[in-house]
Order: C-alpha cells, then structure tokens, then sequence
C-alpha cells in the first residue's frame, strides 16, 4: 500500500517510521559510547584535559595520541550524525520505498559502527575507515539530494 | 487519558509533546549562550584563533587557559544535547508517562545548565562536573535504550 | 488559510514545512562538503592527523593553518546548523506567518553559505565573518526565544 499522507508517514503503523525511530536510538547510543570510551582512555592513560582532573592522579593536564584518536573519531561521529538524522527525517517524508529506506538506515548505522571500530577500537590500515567513511557519507548525501529536489521551493 | 496515536502523540494538546518543544529551545538557547561566552572570554583574554581577529589588537593568534575550558564545555553540549533532542524525540513517540517525561526532559535540562555553570563560570572540584554530566548521560541513555527496544525492527 | 492544527502543520500542503524540509536538506548538503573541503585541504597541503593517512605520502602527522582554519569553519556549523534545525522546527509547531518562516530559512541558509566563503574560500577581512555570523545566530535566537514563551510550560 503507498504511503501519501504526512498523517501516514508519520503512522508508528509505517515500517519506514519505526525503523528510523530504531536506528535514531542505536545511533544516539553508539555516540554515547564514544563519551566512556574517551573517560576511559583518558584514565588508563592518564591524560587528563582539565588540571582538577589530573590533580586526582597529582599531575597536570597532557594530551595522548591514543585519547586524541578516540577524539577525533568522537567529532567525526558529531560531523555525521546529527546530519544523518536531518536528512533521513527529510527522506522519510518524500514516501520512499520501505525497503530502499531500511536498507539504507541499516547501511549508515552499520557502517558508522565500522567506521568506530576500525579507527579507534583495532586500527587498520587505510581504505578500511575510508570505506566505511564514504558509505555513510553517500548514503547521507543521496537522502539530502533526493530531499532538497523533492521539496524544491 | 492515554495517548496511543501518532495524531495524539503529535498533537500541541499533548503535554509531552509542548514539553520536549519548550525544554528543546531552552537548550538550544544554553548552547547558543555558549558562543558569546567563548567570543567574549577570547577578546578579555585577547586570546583569538584567526590572525584576521587578533589583528584588531595587534597581536598574533595565541591559546589561553580559560578559553580552552568554555571551548571544552561548548564541546560536551555539541556531544549530548543534539542526539538528547533526538532521543526525547524518539521517546515521545513511545508514548511515555505524561509525568515521567516531563520531569526528565527538566531534570535534563537543569544538568546541562550546571554543568556549564560548575564546568566553565565557576570552576567547582569534582566531582561536581561528574554528577551534572551523568545526570543528563543517565536520562539520554534510558530513552535511547527505551526507544530501541519499542521500535525494534 | 490560517494553519491551526497540527496534521496541518505536518500536513505537506503546508508550505512552510515544505520549506523548512528543503532548507535542512541545503544545509545538510552544505556540512557535508566541509568534510571533504577538509580532506581535499589536507591532501594538498599534506598536513595528516592520522600516522596511517600521513604514511601513504612517507610523512608524520603534521598541522596546517589553511587546514585548520578549514576545521574551525566546519566546528562552527556543528555549533550553529543543528540547533538550527531544531530550533527552525520548534518555531514551525507555533503556526508561524509562512512568508516570514520562509525567509528566515532562507536568510539563515544564505548566511551560513556566506560565513563558510568569507571564513575557509576566500579569507575577507572582518567584519565579514562576523556579519555572516550574527545574521544566522539572530534568527536561531528569534525562532528558539518564540519557541520557548510559545510552548512555556
């Protein structure tokens, strides 16, 4: 049955809904995440950013490649995301196919999780985040060009 | 009177619903506070990070302390209140306890605002900082976790 | 006609949400050239913060000032954009005039555009940066302090 009407698209009875509901809460908790894991770098190697921090272990502030990494994987997640998030909603709304939308939510979602993995849990060797990287990013950008198209003013 | 319909659970006569809009533009406004407080802490500190700025005091871009540490807190904000917008977001249409909600989307809100305040305007010991941000983690953490588990595909 | 109810609001005959589904879709397309802006910049001044991106050209990990000025104009979208979107919906749900809603989209948008120009394309002496700014901050503040006595609990 197609989907015509925003009351339908916005139905918890729409497929398309749900699962963009779903991966919203698994990406929310996968950026949630990322906060433990710096914490935790930061104790194990001691490497704090604030001085009242370090002054429980009595040193001073100090940076760590380690913690920096886990950093920039943080803000490439915050450069990615949140967008995502925007452009599905966007997406949802142009009434795409179920199938085409939940393969793609399911794709992003998977591949910011690999992305994580192989940039701050186990680093591997390049294309490994650059693949996971770009499979995110056209899914973000072909749902944000479909969109800006679909509601052209 | 339960709210068991997408039109009910978006409607402005939900309380839940006027609710995460009020508590979303309060923090959106706490977020933006923290852009003059970082611009008005660089030019007390006449600490900037474009040469064209620091120009205006004749002097070369340079780091500071105090800077450093609202840029910190501003960047702790980029890391928990969009996806907190998103996880309510997700919460709302579960169609949660009007009460229960409501008090988390305040309780939210009011850690982000002390943690600002015991973070960058007056630096308190932890585990002040601690306690402010594991409140807000804790709320954002079980609607992201309820969400996932209602909707899973 | 004036929009009241909230299926209307939703409704994709209401222009203003149309409107406001095409501008986040620009804005979304816009952050996400700032990723590969950064990439390109990096290649080209080869300037890596990763040892295993640095290696494919036999280099350290090194810092960029083009580079960095790059990454500060993007970590200003993330400080304004997302908020924006949520901001710009909140004000939505008010059933605000469609022809000031639609140039506020339009004006932020336009801002933001002209911020990244003046700020990481062609660096154009203040107060350029800082009028593109102000342009896209007062509407945020408009749309979000609105928002806030409009839904008050």
């Amino acid at each position: 049955m197609a989907v015509n009407t925003t009351a339908q698209l916005f139905s918890l009875d729409n497929s398309v809904f749900r699962a963009y509901l779903f991966y919203c809460s698994l990406l929310v908790l996968k950026m949630m995440f990322m906060s433990i894991y710096t914490a935790a770098t930061r104790m194990s190697k001691k490497a704090f950013a604030n001085p009242e921090d370090s002054a429980m272990y009595k040193m001073k502030p100090t940076t760590n490649d380690q913690v920096e990494r886990v950093r920039r994987a943080h803000l490439n997640d915050l450069e990615n995301i949140p967008i995502f998030t925007v452009a599905a909603f966007v997406y949802l709304m142009t009434g795409p196919s179920a199938w085409l939308a939940q393969t793609l939510f399911l794709a992003f979602t998977a591949a910011r999780f690999a992305h994580t993995l192989v940039y701050a849990v186990v680093v591997v060797p390049q294309p490994a985040r650059a693949l996971a990287f770009f499979v995110g990013y056209a899914i973000t950008a072909y749902m944000a060009i479909h969109g800006a198209l679909h509601f052209m003013v």
